[in-house]
């Protein structure tokens, strides 16, 4: 199954998330069975990077967002361990410094933004200025609703410097979110992740519900697609989202660079270099 | 055995490099055998960042540094790749900007020095400043005489701050470096990473080993100790890392952090949660 081609929204597409299965798992029978396909597509990630950052050419932005308990965290665990962490960064975006609040919403993404050769994963994004500010009305909606369209044009900029981006919204169900809630609530060696607001946030569930789907409507576009993966088997997830990573990175077209010296002079100095040291292992040797 | 023991240099200690078995592989046989030893440190390390990220008081600085071909770069994949991304940053040290290079020479080190809760990897750092700029003699010796004193004082603030710092000086032979070149001759697929400075730069040996003999003598301190690594054997090198590291992130005390909510209070509000989601489906079923 192309998961690229079945969770991709079109540009323009309303997205119905309580129409969307998060339960979903395809062809796939268990989480032992998908195991290997997922670490294939891993491995497939782990090359694809080297050759990223071999090239320096191009880079490649991921955003992750999703409510509460989803398993942004767990994305990142799962799915980015395996790539060299030399060439790969992941931001987690939290409430704005004061010094990044007293510049545009787009500041503090865009000193993040990859340079050629890396990989970036925003957890949290700029999204969250067109969802926890707007469910918190912590700006007019003369303010938010423009930035849709701001969201649009910087991120076509970033394209247009060689930047691939990919997009994921992690769909849980309300009742995934609660059993979730509950595990880290039996586990004392996890209370330290339970917040406050954790039930005052799953009150606001079909407001951010209505944020996400106007996200998803206006800016999914051709070069930045959202991708909408059913998230309540956290196998399933990772496997969605290393396989469209994966296949995004196969149509990038990386390969190794190009030698930058001339091999014929290199052979000539190392066999220079060769018999500089024979010699000086021969004195070392009385011979 | 204890290869912090083993390999740390002592403060003002003078080590002759070239009495230092770069082929040293202690007690262990071969890879393969070292291999789940290994595993194990790795496993440690990546348990104690977990809790280093969660309970974010202290940060861990690894400073590598080394001649070419020694495996800075093979140690960021295999020490480093199990670790979380989330919390784990790479930053590799080039020749500075223009805008780097108009400050003083820690400037840049200290703008990628590890935030509380993180691990920063410097792959080459501010050491530079003391080897290749005095070797090449990039600024005066009474410049760079007076930065050993300069980076002292700099660690030590950072470790006032609670960070930790560990650096590991991967120590190789000139035979080991001439058969790694031979490789990437070799293999076309790594022609790209040779450099034209590549036998120039090892004509510099005995001028790099003296200076890296000073930098051992003059910056290993009890809170920030060199160790010297013998790198001829990869799976060693990485061997001797991952122990010394989960043996350091052993003693910080890294513990998870308390709990800042009341768990009675989240109690009853997970049991309002799990009401209201069972009414909700009861609508749903029609009940």
């Amino acid at each position: 199954m192309n998961y690229r081609k079945k969770f991709v929204v079109e540009p323009g597409e309303k997205i119905h998330l309580n129409k969307v299965d998060p339960s979903y798992t395809g062809q796939h029978e268990s989480h032992e069975k998908a195991m290997p396909i997922m670490q294939e597509h891993i491995a497939r990630m782990d090359k694809l990077q080297y050759l990223l950052y071999a090239d320096g050419d191009q880079s490649l932005l991921i955003v992750l967002q999703a409510l509460d308990a989803a398993g942004k965290d767990g994305v990142v665990r799962h799915v980015f361990s395996g790539m060299n962490p030399q060439g790969t960064s992941v931001f987690g975006f939290k409430q704005p410094s004061k010094d990044e609040a007293a510049h545009d919403f787009l500041w503090r993404a865009h000193q993040r933004a990859p340079a050629r050769g890396e990989v970036v994963i925003f957890n949290r994004s700029h999204y969250e200025d067109v969802l926890v500010v707007r469910v918190h009305k912590l700006a007019k909606k003369s303010i938010w609703s423009k930035r849709y369209d701001l969201i649009n044009d910087f991120e076509k900029m970033l394209t247009c410097n060689g930047t691939r981006i990919l997009k994921f919204f992690l769909h849980i169900s309300p009742e995934e979110q609660l059993a979730r809630f509950k595990q880290r609530l039996d586990d004392p060696s996890r209370h330290w992740k339970i917040s406050d607001a954790d039930y005052s946030e799953r009150e606001l569930w079909s407001k951010y519900t209505e944020a996400y789907e106007d996200v998803l409507e206006l800016t999914s576009t051709p070069h930045a697609p959202w991708y909408v993966i059913p998230s309540n088997h956290k196998w399933f997830r990772n496997l969605a989202i290393s396989q469209i990573i994966a296949d995004t990175m196969d149509e990038m077209g990386l390969k190794l660079p190009p030698t930058h010296v001339d091999i014929d002079t290199i052979t000539k100095q190392f066999h220079a270099a060769e018999q500089k040291q024979a010699k000086l292992v021969g004195k070392e040797r009385g011979d």
